[in-house]
C-alpha cells in the first residue's frame, strides 16, 4: 500500500468507503501509481471549442477511441470526457482506465450571456459507464453562480451517495471579471478554495499569474511570496485546505514542449498534485503526445 | 445479417440490447435494409410552418394517413412526426413501419425570442404508440442552450432506459449566429459534434456550405478540403466521432428534382449515412413523391 | 348506434376505450345526438371578462345553476365551465349533461404581459366532478408558448390515462400577432393544426376571416378558396387532419340573432363539426337563449 | 329528471359528484331508466365455474361480444364482467352501456382453503375501459375476512377518488358457516349490512331463506316477519341502512322461467332494488334470454 | 398487409398501438409470417428441469446462442427464455427475432409445497433486452392462486403501459388436482379461459385429453364433441373467447417425430393458433431440430 496515496486519502475522512475506493483507483493507476500525484487526460475540447479547432492538428483525435488509448499508452491516471465520447469507449476501458464523466459542458456557438455550462450527463450515466469520478465546471464570477453552485451541491451529494468522488473545474469567469483577472493569483486561489468549500474531492484550476485582481485583497497579498510560479502554486495549494484537498493544474492553450514542461516543473516544485493536460498532448502526433505525457509523469514522479 | 448494419451497431457498445434492437429495425427496414443507410420521411412541417405552407402543394398531405403510406410505398426506413399525426396512424403502422416521435416542436406563430422548441410528447407516448425512436430538436447558438441540452439529456436517458434510441435534429440558430453562419461548415460540423457528445444515436443536420463562420476556427480549416459538398460532408462525418455516430442530412426547402438528387449524390459520396426528406417528397404528387424517395434510396443503396 | 358518430370515433384509434366512451357520450347527448355534430355551452366569461360584463345583460346568469339548466333545456351536447361554477352544479348534472372542466383561465385584471392562462383545475378535479372531458386554452403566438404546450402535453397524457378526452381552445394571440391577424385564415388554420398536433381530441377556434397574415404563407393561399366563410371553414377542417379531428367554432362577441345564425349556416356548410356558443345565448333572456341554441342545433342537425 | 332515481341518489350525500354521476348513469339506462330499479347482466361465470359449465347451454355465450349485445337488446342497466371479457368489448360499448369491472374473481380449480377471491383488475383498468363502477366480492365468514375487507377498503377509496361507485357482491361463505347457513335470513342480512358498513354503494346478495343460522340471533328474529320471500327481502333492505343503500338480489342457479319470475316478484314486493341475472338469461337462447330479462324489467318497472 | 394477421389484431381493440405493434411483429416474423399462426421456441427447461435433463440429449443446447440461432434457421415466430439466457443473446437478436422474456420460473430443487413460480425478471428487463412480449406461468389449481393472479394482473398492466403484450402459460396444477386431471378437457379449457379473463393476449396450454375431471362439469360436456384431439382443440379455442384470443399448444414431453407432427395436425385442424415446441426441437440434433420445426411451420401454414 502506498503511504503517499494513503496519506492523501486520510484527508477525506467524512467520505464513505466507496468514494475512497474510487479515489484510490485514481491514485493507483498508471505511471504515477502510488505517488499521490496525477496526470489526467481530458478531452472535452470538441464540445467546448468545436471539432476542427480541437482535432484538425491531429485528425486521429476525431475518433473517440484514440484518446483512452493514448492515456493508457502514456500511463495517465485517468481520462475525462463528455458522455458521447465515453459512450463509445466505456465498454472497452471501464475497469482498466479510470474514466471521469464531465457532467456539464459549454459550446462556443451560444448559451446564456454570462457563463453557465449546460448539464450534459448524470451521476446515473457515470455509474452506467463504469466511471471512477464525475467532473463539473463552475465559473465563479458569473451571474449564474447560484444555479451552478446549487447544481454541483446536488451532484456531489448524489455522486457521494453512489460512491463516486467529484472533480471540480473551477474557472473564474464572467460578471465583472476582466480577462487578466481570471488568472490573477488571488482570483485563482479564491476559485480553488470555493470548489473545496463546495465539497470537491479534486479541484482543477489554471496556473496563476503574479497579479492581484481584487483591490480589497491587495493588502493581504503583500507578504505572500508570489514571484515564481512555484510560489504561487504553493499559495493555491495552501488555499485548498492547506493541501488537504487535491488540486491539479491545467496547461492552458497548446504551446511548445519545453514551455509546457517548464511550467509543470514549477507546479511540481510548488506542491501541486499534478496536471490535466489535453490539447498539449492530443493535438500532437501520437508519438509526441505520448512523449509529452510521459515527461509530465516523470516530472511528478520524482 | 447485414454486415454493414451490424458494423454500425457495434459502435453503440454502451447501449442496452433494446436500443440496439430498435436501431437494427431502423437499419433493416425498407429499400435500404441492411445497407447501413437511411432515408427517413419526416412530416412536422405542418406544426413548424403551418398546414397550408406544408400541404397546399399536394393537398393529400392534409390527411395524416397519407404520409406513412407514402413512406411504405417508397421503401423509407422510417416516418417521423409529432404526436398528433402519429396518434392517428400508429395502430395501423406500429410494428410495420418504424415510427419516430418528435418530442419537441416549434411553430412560426410565436414562442420565445431566441429559439427553443416546446416539449410536445414524452418517452411514454413513444412506447404507447409503438415507436422505434424518439426525435428532438436542439438549437446550438440559442440563449436557451442550457434548457434544451438539459431536456435532451433527460430524454435520452429515459428513452435509453426504455430501449429507445434518440435522434437529434441539430440546427445552429439564434444568439449571435447570422443566417449564413447557420450552414457554415465549421458551424454545422460543430452542431453535429455537440449532438453526438450529448449522446444522440443519430444526428440530423443540414448540408454545410463552404464558408467558415467562427473567426477562431478559420485557421483550423485551412487544410480541411471543403470545395465540393462531398468533401464538406466527409468533414461532418468526421466530426461525428469519425463516423462512429450516424449522421444524416436534410435536403432543406423544396427544389427541383435534379437539384435534390445531385445533392444526395454528394452526401453519399462524402460518406453521409442518408437523408431525411420531407417537403421535397410529400409536396410533390404521390407518384412524384414516391419517385424521388425511390431515387434517393437508389443513390444511397449503391 | 349512430353511424355518423361511430365513424368519427374510428379516427381516434390510439385512444383507450375510456376516452372513446366519453367522446361517445358527448356525441350522443342532446338535440344533435348521433349526428356527429356538437353545440356546446361554455361559460367562462365571468372569469375571463368579469361578472358584470358577462351577466348584467341577463342577471339570471350570475347563478351557476342557470347555465346547465339552459344547456339541458336547449338540448346542448355539453356544458363547459371553470371549477367554481362546476363545483356548484356537478352533483345535480353529472351523468346527465356532459360537463367539461376548463383547466386554465385568464382574467382581465392581471397576469403576464404576453398571454398565458393560469392553471385553475386538474384532471383529478374533472374525475371528482364527473366530467366528460377537460378543456384547456393555448395562445399560439405568445412568448409563453413553451410553458403552455408543456402544460397541455402533460394534461392530455394524464387525462387520457384517466379515460378523459381533451378539448383545446386555440386562440392565436400575443407576441408579434396584431389584432386582425388573430383571425386571419392562415393563422386560424395554423392554430387549429397545432392543437391537433399536440394531441387534442376536439379543437375550438374562431371563424376565420379572409385575410392572410403571414407573408410567407401568402403564396400557399393563392389557390385556396376563401371568399365565403364556408370555404374558409372548409380549409380549417382540412387543416385539422383532413377532418379526422373534430373542430368547432365559437361565435365570438354577442351580436344579432340573424347574424349568429347566418354564421352558423356557413360553418355547417363548410363541414365544421359544430359551435360553442356562450355570450350569444346566456346573455339573452332565457326564452331567447333557448331559442337561439335550438336554432343552432337545428342548423347542424340538417 | 326522475324523482325516484334522484331520491335514491340523495342518500349518497358524502360522495363526490363523479360517483353520483356514475350512479345516475346506472339508474338512468335501459328499460328501468328513472325508476330507481336495476336489472344488471353479470357474466363472470366462465371465470368462476368454467367456460363449458357457463356457456355450453347456449354456445353463443363463449363469444364476449354476445353478452353486452344481449344486455342492450333487453334493456339492462349495466353489464358486469372480468377484465378479459371487458377488454374485448369496451371500445364498442363504453359510453353506451354502463360497464362494471369485477376486480376480483375465484375459479373452481384451486385457491386458498377458505374462500378469498384473487385480485384480477384495478381501478385504473376501470378508467381505461370507460367503466361506470367497480365490482368486488367479499366472503363474510371466511378466515380471510381481514385481507378481503382491507382490499375493498382500499379499492372503494381509490374508486371514489376517481369518481367510480363500488358494487359489493357479499356472499357469506367459509369458516364455520354450513351450506344452509349461507342463505339464512340472519346471515344474508348481516352480510348485506357489512357491505354497506364497508362503504359499498350497491350491495348484491342472494335471496334469503327463512332459517336463522346464528343461535345468538334467534331471539332477535322472533318478531321479524319472515314467512314469505317478500318479507325476508324487506328485512334485508332494512339491514341495508333502512333502504338508504341499494341492494339487489341474484337469482342463483339456472331454473325454470316461472320460478325465476315468481322470485323476482317477491323481491320487488319486498322493496328490493332489482336483480342481477346471469345464468338465467345468457344460458337460454338469445330470444329466451331477452324475454326473461325483459320480464324482469317489467316486474321492477311496475 | 396480411388480412389473417390484421383480423386477429382487430380483436385487441382496447390495447394501445404499442401492444398492437409488438403483436404484429410476432405474427409477421418467420415462416408463418402473415398467416395468423405461431410456432414459438421456448427454452426454460434448464431452469425448470435442470441443465442435464434438458441439454444432455443435444449438448449444443447448453450454449445460450444455440437456441435463437435454431429459431431463426427454422423460421420460428419468436424465442422465449428466462432473463439469463436472453442476457447473453439479446444484443445479437433484438430487432431481428422477437424475444419473449419469461418473468417467472420454477425449479425442481425446491419451492413452495403447492406450485407457485418465482418472479425472475421484470417489465423493465423486457424493455432493456428489446423483447417483444413478456411471458408468465400461472398454475390454476394451486393454493397460491391469489398471489399468482395478483402478480400477473400487475405485470399485464405494467407491460401494456410499456407497449408489450403478455403471454400466459396456464398449467392447471396443485391443490386437489390429480395428475390426470391436469390435462382433462374441462380443466384445460377452464385454465385457458382464466388466462384470457385475466387479460392475457396469448395463452399457452397443453393439448387436452378426452377425460372430464370436475364432476360438476360432466353434464355440460355431454354434447361437446371430444373424441378427436381436433375436436378438443376446437373446444379450447372456443373457451378462449370464441377464438378472439390467441391460444397455442405445447407438445409436452419429447416423443417421436411422427407423434409430434400428428398432434400438430390435429391442433391445426381444431383451429389452434400454433404451437410452442421446446424439448421436441432443441433436444434433437440441429438438423433434426430444424426439420421438425419446419414441419410444424408447414403444417400451420396450410
Amino acid at each position: 500500500m502506498s503511504t503517499a496515496a494513503e496519506n492523501i486519502l486520510s484527508n477525506y475522512s467524512a467520505d464513505p468507503p466507496g468514494v475512497i475506493g474510487n479515489l484510490r483507483r485514481l491514485l493507483n493507476t498508471g505511471g504515477l501509481a502510488g505517488t499521490g500525484k496525477l496526470v489526467i487526460l481530458p478531452v472535452d475540447q470538441g464540445f467546448e471549442h468545436g471539432p476542427a479547432r480541437s482535432f484538425a492538428p491531429n485528425p486521429e483525435g476525431y475518433d473517440p477511441s484514440y484518446h483512452p488509448s493514448l492515456a493508457v499508452e502514456a500511463g495517465c491516471n485517468a481520462y475525462a470526457a463528455p458522455i458521447g465520447f465515453l459512450d463509445t469507449v466505456a465498454r472497452q476501458y471501464a475497469g482498466k482506465l479510470p474514466l471521469i464523466l464531465k457532467l456539464n459542458n459549454s459550446d462556443s456557438l451560444g448559451g446564456p450571456a454570462d457563463p453557465h455550462s449546460a448539464l450534459s450527463g448524470s451521476v446515473h450515466d457515470a455509474l452506467r459507464l463504469g466511471c471512477t469520478a464525475i467532473g463539473f465546471t463552475i465559473y465563479p464570477g458569473s451571474e449564474h453562480r447560484n444555479e451552478m453552485y446549487n447544481e454541483i451541491r446536488d451532484l456531489i451529494a448524489e455522486a457521494r451517495d453512489a460512491g463516486l468522488p467529484s472533480i471540480v473545474w473551477s474557472y473564474p469567469r464572467g460578471g465583472k471579471l476582466i480577462k487578466d483577472g481570471e488568472t490573477a493569483l488571488d482570483v485563482v486561489a479564491y476559485a480553488a478554495h470555493i470548489a473545496c468549500q463546495l465539497g470537491a474531492h479534486i479541484v482543477k484550476v489554471k496556473p496563476p499569474g503574479a497579479n492581484i485582481e481584487q483591490s480589497e485583497a491587495k493588502k493581504s497579498y503583500e507578504k505572500v511570496p508570489k514571484e515564481t510560479l512555484a510560489e504561487r502554486i504553493r499559495h493555491v495549494v495552501q488555499a485548498c485546505f492547506n493541501g488537504k484537498r487535491i488540486v491539479i493544474f491545467s496547461g492552458g492553450p497548446a504551446k511548445g514542449t519545453e514551455a509546457v514542461l517548464a511550467e509543470l516543473r514549477e507546479i511540481h516544485a510548488g506542491g501541486g498534485y499534478g496536471t490535466i493536460m489535453g490539447r498539449n498532448s492530443f493535438q500532437r502526433s501520437r508519438a509526441d503526445g505520448v512523449a509529452i505525457l510521459k515527461s509530465a509523469i516523470q516530472i511528478f514522479g520524482k
